[in-house]
Formats: C-alpha cells, structure tokens, sequence
C-alpha cells in the first residue's frame, strides 16, 4: 500500500501582493520584488511577484468598484466582457489569462493580505483537498523562527464551483493573512514576518520539486461556520462595539454566556451559542461596510497523508 | 495686580466628530449624539454633534476630493464660489457658515480625530494663546481616570492666518487625537476614552460659566517641530519601514544615533539630530500619501496664568 499523495512538480510560482490595495505588507513585497526578483529565484522553479490591484494601490484603498477578491468565480471569469464592467471584473479576467488558464497556468499562488484583527500569520485555505499546501503551511508552523506571531490554519470549506477568490486561480495555493496591522499603515515586523513566510514557503516547493518526501503529520484547523453580524439600530448603523473581553482574542475559545459585545448604552451583550468557538476576524476594518463583527470558527483536527513529487511520463523513477 | 485671564462665558458649543470620514471615535460618537442629544447638555449652554464629512463618513475614506481639515484658511473660506470647487471646500464654507461666523459663532469647538500611531489621548491645539482651552486641557489630564491612555498636550504653533484646521472656525477649540486605532474601526476602549474626555470637556465649561475660578498652573506641551519622511527610492516608492525600535514610542525622547528606519535591505538608519526631540504621529496611515514618517517635537514647559469669567456689560458682578 503506498499512502503517499503525489503531485506533480512545480514550475510556475506567483506571488499576489496588493489584491487589498490598502494591505500594505503585500503591497511594499510585490513592489520591492518587482524591482528586485533575486530573493524569489529558487532552483527548481520560476516565481514572479504580481501587484494584483495596481488601481487600489495606487489610492491605497481595498477596491476602486468592488472587491477584487471575490471576482474570481468561473461565472464571473467567462462571462461576456463589456467596456462597463467594473474595473476589479476587467482585472481579474486579465489575472486569469496570466495565470490562471492554459499550459503556462500558475502551480502555487501565493496571496499576500494584512487584516487589522488580532489573526498573527493566519494561513488560509479555501479546498480541504490541496495536501500539498497543508504540507507547506505545516513546513511554515514547523520552520519559522518568529514565535510573537503564531501560525494558524484557516480553511474556508468552500466547493470549486463556489470560490470567488484570487486563489481560485492556482492548481495548489495559499493565503497569508496577517496582522494585526491598520489599512495603509507598513510595520516592520509584519514585513519582516511575511516576508519570512514567503521565502520559506519557496524553500518548501523548492525541497518538493528536488524529491523530498514529507511524512503524515496531523494538524489543527480553523474552519469557518458563520459570520456574526454587529447589533444596528433602526438606520441601520451599529449600535453596539466588540466587546473590550472579547477584543485582539482571535482564536481564543469563546464559550456560551461569554460577551461579545457593548452597546452605546453601556450594556453587555453575551454569546448565545451552545458549543465552544473560535471568533477569527474581530473588528476587522474591511467587514465594517456588511456589517460583520467576527467570523466564528470550530477547530477540527485533520490527518494529513504524507506526500511526494510525482514523477510524471518522460521522467525517470518508480511510478507512485 | 490680576493675574486672572477673563474671558466671556460659552454659550454655544459644538462637537465635530467625522472631520475624516475613516476616523471611526467621532464618527461613532457625532452620529449617536445626533440622535439622542442628552448627553451633551449641560445647564449653562447649547452644544450640539456635526458629522463633519458626511460623504467621507458614507465612503469610510479621510476625504473625497482634499483633506478638509486643511480647508479652513481664510482664504478658501472667504474666496469666490464656484460649482467646480472640491466636495470639501465647499463643506467647510457651509461649516463656517453656520458655526463660525457671525453672532451664532459657536464659542467651543471639539474637533474628534483618531490616529492610528499611539499617540494615546493628544490634546491638539493650534493657538498658544488660548488659555481657557489650556485651562480645559489641563482639567482633562487631571480628572479623567483611565490611566491606560496618558494625556498629551500638543501644539501646532502657527498664526492664526496661517490656519487651515477646523478648529479654526471656533473662538476657543481643543482637537482629540486618541490611538492607536485603525481606520475603519471602532474600539470600545478608544470609543469610552474620547467620550469621557468629551464629556469632562462639558463638565468643565460648565463649571467656567458657573463662575469657577481657576488657579494657574504648569504644563508640558509637544510643540511641533517638523516632519521626517520615508526614506524613497527613484521611483518614490518608500524604500524603509520606521525602525522596529521606535515602533509605538510616540512622546519618547529621540536621542542623536538612535534607529528611526530599517530599510528594505535590512540596514538600519539613525537620527542624526543633535538634540533630544519627541517624535509623535510615528507610522500614521494618513500620512503616507505625502510620505511623512513621523512628526519630531520639542518638550516645553508653560506657565498658564488663573482663569476666571469675564463678567460682560449688564450681568452683575465686579469688573475685572
């Protein structure tokens, strides 16, 4: 019985900063990298940075007509084009034919994204399938020196068809998530911490690619059950803010009775759910405009089979 | 010999909140008053919330077309209308229409702003002649008890003719500048913060119209200096990020050689100045469109002389 799951080698590695163009660490890497590719090369593979959202950066805001991140569906990528479709449509139809699509599509997209909550280096999946970014997120828990800013896996358990994110383009993916840092703001230290992340994680497909076999290893992961939204009044403006016991506790169990938030008027409004969660995304600025105050997740725990290269037709080595 | 500063009682006062439409303390706060105005009455006098930039505010942006709080030069205010006038011109005029001219000038302004550098609670005034908003200053830092956000005094040391602030359009005025918070977010801490200092605010005016006197006293005050900026590449992209060192450490002494950059590359760059200065406004989001990295201050030490009302003709009471 061989337990291994294989994958082809990668060849064709991006690096998206700026898909938020007021997600600042993401936005100063894809720059710097653009003007200076030598920290991406590795030996077995090409990789190339891509600011993703050129007009939002250029006004250091999130989008310019609607969130690019979540342009991505095979709906909106195939429909017909128009002159008025909004700018963020045109461009993620120009992403897709860049890398998305054909015999030069992209292996591993690498998606570079700050949030202002509290979230440390949130490693984000959107297929509970793709082994070989479970093993690379594993390799970044497992290889990063940095232990101010924990590593969490993220999974939003999605179908294919249902995926409207820029991830949605690459064959194998990963989403970084980190901060806190404020919209337009650049910290040294989550720079630094997710410019780690991404080299690390190019060592990773660089050690895959050149044969290595990683062994099964088990993980605890973050899946998302719902959003919660915050209390409005009769307008339809917030009446109530994240509650200062729950504030900056992103992955801190949240048990039933425990409060999540405080009115206007001083009183405190308590968590009614019957089982033990893990608010993620609290008081995340970009998720104020629908309202949403966190986003609840259960903590599953996961077997991750072991993994290796799959050495495919015209190459040498023992079929898998 | 009176040593008293007298000035007229405060009957009209007004509290800006949403001069930046990102600034989510006083746009929370402007927004709730508007709708439930007992907070803010006392016995002594009207005051009354303006969401300053509805449309910013509608946007969460700090501004439409120009920064408002840079819209209130005599100049602009007094200048031709045109149609074609930026969004913000045109609603700093009606601003000033209606709370900063003629016999309904408002007497009090509170200009409610957030940053997201930790400046804790900033006191910002923009006239050193002010003594009652010195008077009402000095209240705050001595009877508001959260100990957690320390109370600063700052100082844009300019003449009244080179005032383009809103706080330009009120008799006495005094801007809050409570952070770390960033844009888009409301925190309850930073949101109870502003309102307590808002409120002592009122409490203190009352007291003045009552006829309390109030005894001089000594004071540190920031006084700008002047701004330093990124370190640019010839693109005038950003090429450093502010030094992990100073990071957070806004009204800490800045010594000559201490680390203020680290840029991409990893090198560290150093003040090279040759006194001690009080850097503020450390890695505002705000700032980086003019690419401003911090604002250096000096400390001073000032002597404010007693305060007392300035009994007007035909009230009762002996002459100053």
């Amino acid at each position: 019985m061989n337990s291994h799951m294989a994958y082809p080698a990668i060849s064709r590695v991006v690096v998206f900063g700026g898909t938020h163009g007021n997600e600042m660490s993401g936005v100063t890497l894809a720059k710097h990298w653009q003007k200076d590719l030598s920290e991406l090369q590795r030996k077995t593979f090409t990789a190339e940075p891509c600011l993703a959202n050129p007009h939002a950066v250029e006004k250091c805001v999130r989008y310019i007509d609607q969130d690019l991140n979540r342009c991505f569906s095979k709906e909106l990528l195939c429909s017909p084009v128009s002159e008025s479709d909004p700018y963020e449509v045109k461009r993620a139809r120009e992403i897709y034919q860049k890398y998305g699509s054909g015999s030069s599509s992209s292996d591993f997209t690498f998606d570079l994204h700050n949030t202002t909550s509290n979230m440390g280096a949130t490693l984000l999946r959107c297929s509970k399938d793709d082994f070989l970014s479970m093993h690379l997120a594993n390799y970044l828990q497992n290889s990063t020196g940095d232990q101010c800013m924990p590593c969490y896996n993220f999974l939003i358990d999605i179908q294919e068809k249902d995926n409207v994110y820029l991830q949605n383009i690459g064959k194998h993916s990963l989403t970084l998530e980190l901060g806190p840092q404020p919209q337009g703001v650049v910290r040294a230290d989550v720079l630094s911490r997710m410019r780690e992340l991404v080299n690390r994680g190019l060592d990773f497909i660089d050690l895959f690619n050149q044969g290595k076999e990683f062994p099964s290893f088990e993980m605890d992961v973050y899946r998302v059950l719902s959003r919660v939204l915050y209390p409005q009044d009769s307008t339809g403006d917030i009446r109530a803010v994240i509650h200062p016991d729950l504030q900056n506790k992103d992955y801190v169990p949240l048990k039933p009775g425990d409060p999540i938030f405080k009115t206007f008027s001083g009183e405190d409004m308590f968590y009614e759910g019957e089982t033990i969660v893990y608010p993620t995304f609290i008081d995340e600025a970009a998720y104020y405009e629908k309202k949403v105050a966190f986003i609840l997740t259960e903590k599953i725990h996961c077997n991750v089979p072991a993994l290796k290269l799959e050495h495919q037709a015209g190459h040498l080595g023992t079929p898998k």
